[in-house]
């Protein structure tokens, strides 16, 4: 089969796999139908993780359809058109149980990492009665890959994290494709405000098409001032910082309110500044989380009642033998414009 | 009347000063039976409270009898016997209909900071509708004068932030007296282990009568070592922060397990190092608090039914005139083992 | 001045009666500008309430501007205008300070009920800084007028008690005012299905157009079995009852799903059958709440931010003098179509 | 193997019965090391429980020792030893995602009710690995007998869905076996008050000994009126229910405070009289549940971290060869002053 395959530093090919086979009891095998690239797939193609060794297929999401199961599998069947979650989850261990599905025993982010992922015809999946979807009757297959890491991202890390509410003041710094997912998924709850934070007009322009009631470029360095300014003086009651750098981290240490929440979503690669001098008294809460896919089932609902279009993020599509220049495209985002490319196999 | 008044950098005095008089219509003035001095009163000794300046009666705590009231006054009457609260809550603004009564618009930690305190014969209490508490028929005096300030503290900003549970895991960083204040309010809620640390081991001995299920002395600096050896490797659920400097919160970062909180109590000067670089995917949480005193009724129902008793922490008592003495057994903690003092008058 | 007096079983009229005086510190007299007519006040008329003797003006919802302030009152002053909320609160009792405001100890619904109220030329409310709530600059009077009882009704005894969540499941037995206040605000979550259950189509016309996503006419006694069908056989997450006899109960009872919330919005006469010989295992819960407003500044917010648009529910506008009149439409409710009628002064 | 096998209404024997065999991939055969005798195996005996048909094996709570497992199963291998839970849960259906285990779509109470149970040599238990917990290196499996129904029972349906904080006022009518878990489990959370009630002066006296603040032996119906005058008149924040019957119902809805739970535990044969007429506006809950044991982890780390010893609860011991005596002696509580008998095979 085909496959996009991760070759070291800055290296990757199409080449030609063997299709996987079952492993263990709770395998399924699924033949990919669409998938996407994720933010993560270029810091791996960058060496940003250390976990992800050459010669691996690339690739976390996706919606397919079961080609055979393992005989501990009892969900799902051959046939059955199922949504990979980027999180394969055991069920079993403490983790599990309590909902955080990040941190499995024996799964986590693996897809695309530590195994082989989903840019190809097939993929092996872990943990499948627990880490995959059932597809429901007429659903859109497109929308639902945004279900496999990026919704669910946004809203689980920012959003529900963030404890977004009726009335509430929200500000979301960085208005790429994870942001403007936390900035669909946060309008679930109604807040007032939803301030948008970026350096490039063109996604502030998008955040506005997708709901943001203020849109702030940070060029110049004065986006806290103004944040302060829209909210009377008083800082926003959630703040999400959706980039990943000790910047735009300490931006929300400057704009939260006394009684609100830091939410972080993006992934860092360096220490950051925390201001206890000052937020010691704020009464303030930071959160972290790799996300946990827990919420699916409630996104699923969401899109099928159509309360979200997860489609609004798709603006590009390929076929599999065209995925070189779909990473092209995805990797370029300031000048195509990309948000989520979608990959048909 | 006799008072403690700040005379500037390190400089102290017992005066005379004119008894103090309403104000506004929800004052009253409470005449002091009990007193006790806050390690805040020795943060601003050295300067570091900006907002007290020279000329302030200090004090934050105490147990009194209602002198007079304002007209506005309607839950209260002269001679009622009152536990004084550190925070001063007006019950009206945005804050304190939330129960962030800490940053109350027009109140909060005034008390002996921004208004004349209650190491004095009488206090003048703004807001004393929603900032005193009526002293249960019988109760100890002393032991209530502990619920002005540390049990609260110790309470809402460590035990109730850090979400302690039955059968979690617990390390407080710091074993004086906010630290033990935590390590006895944490057992309201049956956690399986309280990991104590301290460099002192006088104070870890005092820690182990107390209820700790296990003690570290971080002397020599292989602390996170060893509390990870105490969990098999996972951390602890919570990590409470009670000293106030940037070590001992990155030792919280360090022994925190995924899905766990850091609940920071201490008062901090510096900026701390966040490794956001591997906490971002930890599913942890970082909260801050200025203690809002909002537990102030139930942790009276604790004393009174002997759930707890506050009197451990009161090490010695003078009586107003000897304040300076107080103060120096106070101060020089590390010598003299003083842990809480009260002062009658 | 005018007012609208109760004058025993099935009599009211509009009299001349003195200006109300301040009579206690946090006294406010508030000139009203708009009220309204609640299906409690024809309660009164029918003798239901016993706390409502004759003689008593009757109204506890409006908007006014303020007219003198007892010297307790530090948030208004005369010529504010404000909202005038059901529940009078004192934010210093223990009630209070858990947001129970209903069960203030010298609060709750008093308007109208145990003191003169609102359908008047001035009203006199007591604990006026914690019951009364500023207009927000450029807000729509008529629209805040929804926000003194309907809507907060609707929101805290339906919608949050019975958390309403993205992607849930709804059913709201009724669809008066009240049930549509309900339908209103529970979108403010985002569920994927909000059924409306009443006799009147044409009140389920209008529960389509405000935002239900099925009907059904409950005439015939299908109800219960139409909902199980809508829902797969699994029963709803959320039940409202909002109607308040005993079959609307019971109905909700047969249509909770396992882990589901009925949560009660009805004034009840009587008692009635809990079928715990099926319920006790189906993990159910049963909320029971009379409006505590105590989320009337979250509903402000919701109202200035366009989240909602409390005027749909306004049908009817009348004058003062020709209050019997706006009784007469609000009562004959199922001719007139009336749902939430405006009388201004 | 030997077995205590149902035989219809008030019909029970010893048999001997093959020992059972994997059915499924995700199947362990238990050798059963202790068991129990619940109370719900007499309503079976009375002809109460539909579901369980004359020739089943009976008992659903114990501790073994692992002897084969199913391909499917990857936590536990043969020789482990385990606790067996008396809710089966698959791990993957909605329920049990969101920890809903009792109502699992293949699972929930299905031992000794649906399948055979545990009152044997063997047992065969499905979804094992979601099912059995590891029992604790030098763990007293006679107390971890107390975690497969009865604690978890307590636990999660009194104490959890009554939230019972420090502080707070607690009455529990019914001082059998679940109303005493509940008593020990309350305690986790130290409340102020537990009033224990019931018809027998030698189970209160078991109470005092567990805990309780106070009793009240309710012959002679002033039950309701002794505990509003313990609690000053307001009622106890939480009232839980461990009997059955309906008048122990009502007398929890007439001693729960404005805004408290009243927390269902016991087995409901019939409906009850719910009075909405005076409680509609007293801001409660009621809630219901069949135990999910979703606690088991968090109490296994209780009795190990010696926060509550179960064996309190044990008051009798028999070999499985004597379990009619067994049967016996728990069936004449009133008698015997059993609370829970051992057997041990």
């Amino acid at each position: 089969m085909k496959a996009l395959v991760y070759r070291g530093l800055g290296l990757k090919a199409v080449e030609d796999r063997p299709k996987p086979a079952i492993q263990a009891a709770d395998d399924a095998i699924v033949k990919i139908v669409k998938t996407t690239i994720c933010g993560t797939d270029l810091h791996i193609l960058k060496g940003d993780v250390a976990t992800c060794a050459p010669g691996r297929i690339l690739g976390h999401e996706g919606v397919g359809i079961v080609d055979s199961v393992g005989p501990g599998v009892t969900v799902f069947k051959p046939g059955d058109r199922v949504l990979i979650s980027c999180i394969s989850s055991c069920g079993k261990c403490e983790y599990c149980r309590r909902g955080i599905y990040s941190h499995c025993e024996t799964g986590g982010w693996i897809l695309g990492n530590t195994i082989d992922g989903t840019q190809a015809e097939y993929v092996r999946t872990p943990h499948a009665d627990t880490s995959l979807y059932r597809v429901p009757e007429g659903a859109d297959e497109e929308a639902l890959v945004m279900l496999s890491d990026i919704l669910p991202t946004g809203f689980e890390c920012g959003v529900l994290n963030g404890k977004v509410a009726p009335g509430s003041s929200v500000a979301i710094v960085g208005s790429g494709p994870i942001g403007l997912a936390a900035l669909l998924t946060a309008q679930f709850y109604s807040p007032a405000e939803i301030i948008m934070i970026d350096l490039d007009d063109k996604r502030l322009d998008i955040a506005r098409k997708f709901g943001a009631t203020q849109t702030i470029n940070s060029t110049g360095g004065n986006a806290a001032a103004r944040v302060m300014a829209l909210t009377g003086g008083r800082g926003v009651d959630t703040a999400m910082e959706a980039v990943g750098v000790p910047a735009t981290f300490q931006l929300c240490e400057a704009i939260i309110a006394p009684g609100g929440i830091i939410a972080n979503i993006g992934v860092h690669g360096h220490k950051v500044d925390l201001h206890l001098e000052t937020l010691w008294s704020q009464n303030i809460a930071i959160t972290t989380r790799l996300v946990d896919t827990v919420t699916t089932p409630m996104l699923l609902k969401t899109v099928q009642s159509k309360k979200i279009d997860p489609k609004r993020l798709i603006t590009h599509r390929f076929t599999l033998d065209k995925i070189l220049d779909a990473y092209d495209t995805f990797g370029r985002a300031a000048d195509t414009g990309a948000l989520k490319v979608i990959i048909s196999t």
